[in-house]
């Protein structure tokens, strides 16, 4: 056992550090400006783009997707340059390429496309020519149950045809998610888990229907698309838009969430020590009642606690990395169920906290911590709720052997 | 000791009851629409001015106000009604007259004003002809700590002139704000608590600046007129305009804080009530991997954890209301931090809870629990953090002598 | 609404605190020497018989007996005096003759006994001549679960044969003991609550085993009898050794089990207090690091959490009292589940805080504190676990009415 | 970055296990009945002689020791094997020689000792012919505070002679304790941490009163040789018995906690599985209303939350052992002090859930969790409460600088 990561490792998470330190956080403020100057619109603003040239010059770039199509790096590697980016989790990913969905979606063509569909979509994605959604959700059902998915998909002569409705389809507000990738019932008659099929809709087929887009707690998070509800309506697309073979859904849906739940959990770390360093900056020029914020014992209790849960979920995360690239997604499944619960948790109540040391400015825009409240309260209910994933574990360990 | 409510009391409440029911639940998704339709808007919308129409015919109207300017009900009357409105909490208080930061305004100048300011600002507030705002927190300091105020109010010949800088000052976006109340120093020199003074300023006085509306986890309250960041430039009143006297702003500001504090906590305990009426809902019409939600255990745990909460803390609001309305406000001190305290963590936390039980479409605009979970999440920070509370309290227990 | 006590409850409350500062809480270091001086004994030591004399003269005896046969108090006017009684509750319950589970015990004998059965077990109790044990909770089975229980009284002849296990029949370590009330099943082919019966045993009848005593967190709790396994071995006793009619004993259960669990949320409450007396003492004579323990910001915000907690329970046991006085036990039974769960589990945390605050000293036998903390902590398993009422209570949540 | 144990450490974990299943836990209730017949005894009971010989033969003996004088693994090597012999804290960590609070002394005499000393003291200390007790915590003083103590050592010719009184002298009460390892102050007037001496006392010595035991939640601790108040009434040692030299107490008392604290935490850990081992157990043969624990929402949420948090605080005691290892005990005071507080929370929760899981045989001593747990809780307080500790990491986060 040793904790120390590898020299390669540690310079790429240098570079990244740097990178964001000086490039994306004095950004942010451009940030706000450019959505503020233009209130309806939905695709990628000037800051990013430019965020995008630079840290691709820094050989910044698809850090995320491990194997030859991207920068190759293992989770284990991944996870610390991962977790830099959730300090400034609206710039710093996509900056990198290395945001969701798209992240996810690439991870998908890399090892399910076919040569044809990967050079026509995985390589722009690769290139930050095109953003995309992953429309798997649907209102009115449990999701996590999918079982219940209603969008229906048939053949009909050479061709798929989609009817359904979709929402929470992150990044589809934007004109630059020119593919949206589609789950639905091609089979209701087979089994459980054979049912469901993928399919590759280009967003300017004709049926697909933005129907509106939806809030986060009074978020539209329309720097990265929105989340937005889009109804099918007898789409149709040629049938080697399939992705993986018919029946073959469910799986892919599985193989895409290992990934994109560790991924979100390293990134959410980051968010937590970027809290961490606002409290910090707070305390230093705040005092109330004769002392400082950071002499207050309750202060100092919260911040103990989150150092301890901050220093002992990254250690699991990155486990679960080391799982994944030695033993495989699947079997470090109960680890990516127990970081996926634990967290978005942790992060959350160290939010809180934080906003709490802030005051009212830590609800309004003039800090980030609200807003990075919403996107990480949204991460207990993204992939499952907590509740499913604790039951599936507490049953798992129910049957578990002693250690003994 | 006698926990059931008067005859009147519980006549009142069935009536407050049936309106709100009726009329009010009905009237959000108007609300909503014309929100929607008017995105500029800060001022009163449409349906808000009719629920007035309705509420004072149905002689459901300024019900908060004890005393001959209002509907004379004791706290303890008020209380089951204050929950009430709690239920829709955008639209209930504000169609019945009974809506923050008018309810204090009132109180102050029935109790503090003049014939002359009460004539120019109580009896228009009474008949909602205007609204109004109260200008006390200032960005930069912790406000919690009146010494370090930093608007200075000096005497200059007949005249109050105002400078500095508020924020959080809530409703003052909307025009129909007529009146500012405004808390600055007048004496720095002056014992602590008798460095500030209260002023009446009309919102359209030259040098009052309305910087900026803020927001509160994405949402801009816009039906209530919204939080403003407002500049005192050198703003020039009446020496008449002050409320009290030189030195009794914090004094007056103190008045105001006990009845705005329970009137919190009494509609948050309604808004737990409303969280609970949407678990119901939901429950009964969702299920997943073969079960209804309401057949689950952790969620049975939920709910009757929050059933106990709100019981419990029902019973402490009731009772600190009766101590307001028989030994006084003052007296009352440790039962008002008890409440202020304990009801917006425990309302929280039911919402939290209830948003988790419905899944993504909890912390969307298609359901009010992301919406009502900020308004309380505020109340955490809103008159004062938690934290001082509770040390405050906690200060005085080791005072207090034994119950034996 | 009224909070203001009545002035009789008002007046002997006044005399029970007397009583137990000036008379009670100076025994109980003669209490731990009595205990110590005869290590083998489980009868009442000399103290309690000493207390017993002096709370009988005066008038503090049989409080919680409502009715004729006891001192006639509501349950609402003995709740504040029970209370009291849980600042000691080694000693101040049964010293007033208001000890668990004699109350229960007698409760049962008052409302179901025939005159003959009042006459040979309820006088001798109600005179604290002889002490009582109730035998339902059996090793092996979940005793929340009636249906589960495994003794068997048969009918033979003119005689009740009972044969079967129970333990924590608490109290029953005591040769003082001399009457036992034991659960069984008489009819398993019955309805499901109407296969129990509940017969009086005289402690002496032949093959009645008193097998060994049961520890509590390492506490034998001698001084109230402990807690015993017993065996019943064909054990015979007349026909009219039945406490109602055949297959009554579940109700009557049920019967005792409302007032059995208010008493000890009462008491629980007491105990809370006198924690919050000990750390008041604590914290005045010690300091560490250069400020007294009250000074510290995280053990004011402990004290002012336990205030909130004390006040807002205290209440919803009062409202309990209050239903089960005028709506009957079972029409309160939603309350008295809420404060069965709520009330143990804020004392449970409020004594490991005070605990806390005492260092090492408070896990040992020179405070009382890890004592009470055994005791609490068991109430959260008897008369059914937690989970078990908040599973009930969910339940009924889901079928509860709007409040509006 | 590698998670995978070395192949020794895997071969010695394995052995420590096969020897903890096979023999230590038969033995429990072995130990049980030695100290039930024999309730006045301090000493080591014959099952614990047994297993010794046994752990010997079976090479599992002075793990704990790095460096020449014990087995030479190191922090992380141990740390598999520490958390295995949690898992019968009263049994395993005697049999291998590896008991506080032997361990602590033994590294103490290893590192300070004088060779004179070492022969005297550590080789019958690691032959386990002898046991020692670590005499610092005093009574009536916040032993966390070193400046606090009251103990006296002055010179007296050849001689240091000892004045003061200590508690929590643990294993003291047992005259196999021959070795009391005491720390005073030899110089008030030195620097706060120059102040105090530790010196190797005889238990034998004149002026040394065992003057009684102390309980832990109604534990007596027997098997261990329990928790001592001593007197030392002018005892008299020879000037060689100093360890390390004049004022170096504190700083060898830092030495020794270090190490202490992680082997808590991992034994810690062990006990946490222990606990889950019995909640499966329990599960798998006890239902209620139809069904069984294991398929309880409630219950599967519990044990899930156990897991996560033994997983994650797992990897954070193996990280400390590794900086312990790398960089030295001091530059891993963050991760002790860490582990310090959340692992003993952690896991009293644990064994409080577990405890509810198994009705009122939790709290009694047929099973061996309400022991567990009394030994867990003390953790919370030994050693400096969690709240100094808290404080410190608090006050150390604000000084950290960013992680970005």
């Amino acid at each position: 056992m040793d904790f120390a990561p590898d020299p390669s490792t540690r310079d790429l998470t240098d570079r990244a550090r740097a990178f964001i330190a000086d490039q994306v956080l004095p950004a942010e403020p451009e940030l706000d400006e450019q959505l503020a100057a233009d209130p309806g619109r939905w695709g990628r603003p000037p800051v990013i783009q430019d965020l995008q040239v630079r840290a691709r010059e820094a050989g910044l770039w698809n850090l995320f997707l491990p194997g030859e199509h991207g920068a190759g790096l293992s989770q284990l590697q991944y996870a610390p340059i991962a977790e830099l980016t959730g300090h400034s989790p609206q710039l710093a990913p996509v900056a990198m390429n290395c945001a969701a969905p798209d992240t996810g979606n690439m991870e998908l063509l890399a090892e399910f496309g076919t040569p044809a569909q990967r050079e026509r979509w995985l390589n722009p994605l690769l290139e930050a020519q095109i953003r995309s959604s992953f429309c798997m959700t649907e209102p009115g059902v449990a999701s996590s149950d999918a079982t219940q998915i209603g969008t229906r998909i048939r053949r009909d002569g050479d061709d798929w045809v989609i009817s359904g409705r979709k929402w929470w389809s992150t990044g589809a507000m934007s004109p630059d998610a020119r593919l949206l990738i589609v789950m639905g019932i091609t089979d209701p008659d087979a089994a459980r888990h054979r049912q469901q099929s993928m399919i590759l809709v280009p967003r300017e087929t004709e049926g697909v229907h933005i129907v509106r887009p939806l809030t986060v707690f009074g978020y539209d998070d329309r720097e990265h698309g929105g989340h937005a509800e889009i109804a099918f309506d007898e789409v149709r697309v040629p049938a080697d838009a399939i992705l993986g073979g018919p029946g073959e859904g469910f799986a892919i849906a599985q193989a895409r969430l290992g990934p994109g739940r560790i991924h979100h959990c390293m990134r959410s770390l980051g968010t937590a020590e970027r809290a961490l360093d606002l409290a910090r900056e707070r305390a230093a020029d705040r005092s109330a009642f004769g002392r400082t914020l950071s002499e207050r014992g309750v202060v100092r209790e919260w911040v103990a606690g989150a150092r301890i849960q901050i220093e002992a979920l990254r250690l699991l995360v990155f486990k679960t990395a080391w799982l994944m690239d030695t033993v495989g997604n699947k079997a470090a499944m109960t680890e990516i169920q127990a970081i996926k619960i634990a967290v978005p948790r942790a992060v959350q109540e160290i939010l809180d906290r934080v906003i709490q040391i802030f005051g009212a400015a830590g609800v309004s825009q003039d800090v980030p911590l609200a807003g990075l409240w919403a996107g990480i309260r949204t991460l207990r209910l993204a992939d499952g709720p907590d509740e499913v994933h604790l039951s599936s574990l507490g049953r798992a360990e129910f049957r578990r052997s002693s250690a003994l």
